[in-house]
Order: structure tokens, then sequence, then C-alpha cells
């Protein structure tokens, strides 16, 4: 699975349940409708804010509330399931030639 | 962490994320109106259907759709999260004196 490519691996009650496969950093970016929740399969994780760094591994969870800027980062692979509203962008407020990727790919 | 009392540990868009640990046969039961997902974290977990029997281990997923009729077992305890959306009383349309957990219970 290539990185950054999340595949929906389940949909319900209007949300989307996605597996990720990442490594590198994520573009700078805002969802402003939608808060995102993270939970760490394997690896080491990283959510950057603006005015902090979390760290997170394996089993550790994290929610990004809406309208607040954030980027995530990977130093070596790592792969996290994401639950957030069907049809979010990936890149929120930004449209990357390489990270934007497509809505509701599976696996 | 007792069994089968589900501790959310995120909500954000109108939807929990809990982590329960499970051990033994959950009773009968249908939610009305929410879809479920049920991911295991650790150990062997089963979810039964009237017409058949679904077995996951650790990292596999599956979705409970609204109106069917399930139970959740585990021969061995086992920690699994569930995503739903807020408020889902666990026993759906049954009123169970042992199972029936409260809402909104946090780690």
């Amino acid at each position: 699975m290539e990185h950054w490519r999340p595949k929906t691996v389940a949909a319900l009650n209007g949300q989307e349940i996605k597996l990720i496969k990442v490594k590198g950093e994520f573009p700078w970016h805002v969802h402003a409708a939608e808060d995102e929740f993270f939970l760490v399969w394997k690896g080491l994780f990283r959510v950057e804010f603006r005015d902090r760094i979390v760290e997170l591994s394996a089993g550790e969870c994290i929610t990004v509330p809406r309208g607040i800027e954030h980027r995530t980062c990977a130093d070596a692979e790592a792969e996290i399931f994401c639950f957030e509203p069907a049809g979010v962008v990936n890149t929120g407020n930004v449209v990357d030639a390489v990270f934007t990727a497509p809505t509701g790919t599976t696996i």
C-alpha cells in the first residue's frame, strides 16, 4: 500500500474508517467542519500543531478538532486508523499535487 | 477494567470511540438506528448473527448494520474498539440487569 493514501475499510452512520500507511511529513492543513480521530496500529506517529507536537505509539490515539491546523508525520513507516465523516479530503483546505488523495478508495 | 463496560476514549462528530474489555457471551440485541463498528485490538472476538458467525482476531474489523440482531462473544479475554454514534446503549433494545452499561463512561 502506498503512503498517505487512505483506504476506506468501513462506512457507517455517515462516517468512514480508513487505514493509512504513512511515512514522512504530510502538508499542513485544516478541516473546517470535521474532527478527525487517529489510532496508531503499528509504529510511531506524530501529530504536529503550530504550538505543540504529540508523539503516539501503537495503541495510542488522538482527536484533532475541526478548525485546528495540523500536520501528521512518521519518521519510519507506520500504520494508522482514521475515523472521520465520509467524504473528507485528506489535505483539508489545501490542494497538493502529491498528497491530496481521492476519497472513497477501498482496499 | 471490568468486562463489557465500554469506556469512551474519544468523542467527535456526534460519534464515540470506546474501548471494551470482553469475555464470555453478551446478550442478543438490536440497535434500531445505529450501525456499529468493531476493531479487535487484542485476542479473539466473535460476532454471532442468527444465520452466521464471524470470528475475528487482532487487526480484523466488522460493521454490524443497524436493525440486525447480534451478540458478541469472546472465549478468552479480548480488547475491542467500538465506533458508533454517541449515546448508544450497549444492549440496544434490551435492558439487562448485568450487561446494560451506563453511557458516557470514560477511563
